[in-house]
């Protein structure tokens, strides 16, 4: 008997109350009933998304909200910026160029970022450029870009600023109006604690002017279509009525604990676990700042990233991630965010010494631990 | 936020398939689908049991299952002995006393264990006592009675044995037919990995014998009664149905990891755990062989016992257990039966030097781990 530990950068896992709401009988979509969760869930989203404006939920994966960002804003033949430094990255430039936009790729090593001032000055040769896509946390190499800097550097020019927090959202703080973004996508199986199926999608003014005049083709991701209907808390299409009662129960957690304790939390969750990681003498793979939400490691000289996992899960019943894209093989990545809690961030560590242990790799026993447990042991 | 983690000895985690079995809505227990249910649970309790003979359960708990043991073996003036050395052993005394049973107390310090050749020397002087009562495990001090040298001892007097296997049963082995134990009582809530609230006795030959004689008065607990109805698939009483479909459930994951298996990975968790605690200098309670299902620990010189599981509690939401009857304040007890894994262990570890951080006994940060740690990379 193995119990399974679900430990991937997403879906994450699901609190016993959450999956409790969701188990009670299904509601209709075009009911009070429905208009009355609607209702409450919209409220929680703003504040989640640190925004007065509307967050639209579809019923898509986090991908169905990249691509609604794209139809919503742009024309054809219109010229976008993306920042390409992971696999999320590389699908914000595959999605662009699907729907013919000129996508200018600003491109850095997975395990890097690109600074602002690359993306100021990208935006200053290219005038014309109508967008800059980029993630918060590039989930594939466990790096956070800051968006907050990307946002100053698009001021004042022709583009808005789309930043996909799909992995960060409820994660890493993100103050959308503070910050001056103009429109966030997420996702429901991340640090919203859900099961994946629910997509959001909040356009600050700037964007929605640009979705007014935005010509590329849409139907199930209109967004201003979706929007005139969701303020009065109904939906166009049927909604993923379950994920959206599970909402209502993951907002009233996250609502309770408070955000800045929630980015704390994360936070603290992140650096033990690198703690941890370097205690073992390996080394980190993302050379930037750290994503709170994911830590990608190297792995040793020798072994196989897949391998890591592989015997993550055969040995241990663990799921956790390999790499993706150039970084397959080289690397492998724990997911800590969402309904994770310290001892999750040990378990993920311990189980890691047997698996490099099983693999042939010298283990000093317990270093992870130490070193983990004592950064946890600091008052929080 | 911090996730619930709930390792006293009992009650005990609930699997996630046995939750869901017993979220079904509730089925009549007056009606083929219960026989059938109750069929099967009947072959899956005696293979548990290692006996042939019937296991009949009641809706109760398991001191029930005690009381149970009790009225249907004896009758009123009968003499006993009872096997004391921790808080179950005395409610065995308890409860015969309460029936007006003349009690002979075998009393051993908390953490130490009754030799079975006093058992012996005991029936020869007292020639007429009918039964002799003890627990497998007894759960206020985590040590692990001999019950089979106990079961030779009992041969050839005119006592029957009665094995009270309540922490036990699905943790340490206990051959009821192979050894010869003439009864063996136990509840849901342990190794079997359901709720509180079913009760379990199995009687052998002899002591089938003795309730066809035993005077004392009984009705809910009458186990020739219930026996007579049980071989027809059905009960006289409304039983703890939802338990029942759980059980069905839990009986299922035993088979299919093995008897033996189950009992491996008990004796493997429990013997990591007591490296982790000896691995931070911590003294272990049970001077006696050690329960496979928990372990006890003596409280650091200057810090309170129940000290240790309120800060389990108060920082870390995690239920353990603390010293019963005369070891209250000086011990604490941490479960690891049933729904248990590795890294369960590690949890309560490392949870443990924070606890003790927090009450300001000096830690060295990764040592239980790496004892613990260290163990489980054996082979299993």
């Amino acid at each position: 008997m193995k119990k399974y530990y679900l430990m991937a950068p997403g879906p994450t896992p699901i609190p016993p109350q959450v999956l409790q709401a969701m188990a009670q009988p299904i509601i209709h979509h075009r009911t009070p009933a429905y208009e009355a969760l609607f209702s409450e869930v919209r409220d929680g989203l703003k504040w989640l998304f640190q925004t007065r404006s509307e967050v639209v939920p579809f019923a898509a994966s986090g991908t169905g909200a990249m691509e609604a960002a794209i139809v919503n804003t742009l024309s054809p033949g219109d010229g976008a910026v993306v920042v390409r430094a992971g696999a999320f990255g590389d699908r914000w430039w595959e999605a662009c160029t699907a729907f013919g936009i000129k996508t200018l790729s600003l491109e850095a090593p997975y395990g890097e970022t690109v600074p602002a001032d690359r993306v100021a000055e990208t935006l200053r040769k290219h005038p014309k450029a109508k967008a800059v896509f980029c993630q918060q946390s590039e989930t594939s190499t466990g790096v956070l870009h800051d968006v907050k800097a990307y946002a100053d550097a698009v001021k004042g020019s022709n583009a808005i600023l789309v930043v996909d927090a799909v992995s960060s959202l409820g994660v890493a703080d993100l103050q959308m109006d503070a910050w001056g973004i103009d429109m966030v996508i997420a996702g429901s199986q991340k640090g919203l604690m859900l099961p994946p199926g629910l997509a959001f999608c909040a356009m600050g003014e700037r964007a929605m002017e640009y979705a007014k005049t935005a010509k590329l083709p849409k139907y199930y991701f209109d967004f201003l279509a979706e929007l005139k209907i969701a303020v009065k808390n109904q939906v166009r299409f049927t909604p993923a009525v379950s994920i959206v009662v599970g909402l209502r129960e993951a907002l009233a957690m996250l609502r309770a604990e408070g955000l800045a304790n929630v980015f704390k939390r994360h936070d603290r969750l992140a650096r033990a676990c690198r703690a941890g990681v370097e205690g073992l003498g390996l080394e980190l793979f993302a050379k930037a700042t750290p994503s709170p939400a994911i830590t990608s490691v190297v792995a040793p000289k020798g072994i196989d990233g897949e391998a890591v996992l592989a015997t993550y899960s055969k040995s241990h019943n663990i799921t956790i991630a390999g790499g993706q894209g150039s970084a397959k093989g080289k690397i492998f990545r724990v997911g800590h965010m969402g309904y994770v809690g310290e001892f999750d961030v040990i378990v993920a560590l311990s189980a890691l010494e047997q698996v490099l242990f099983e693999l042939g790799h010298p283990v000093d026993w317990g270093a992870s631990s130490r070193a983990a447990q004592k950064l946890l042991a600091e008052k929080s």
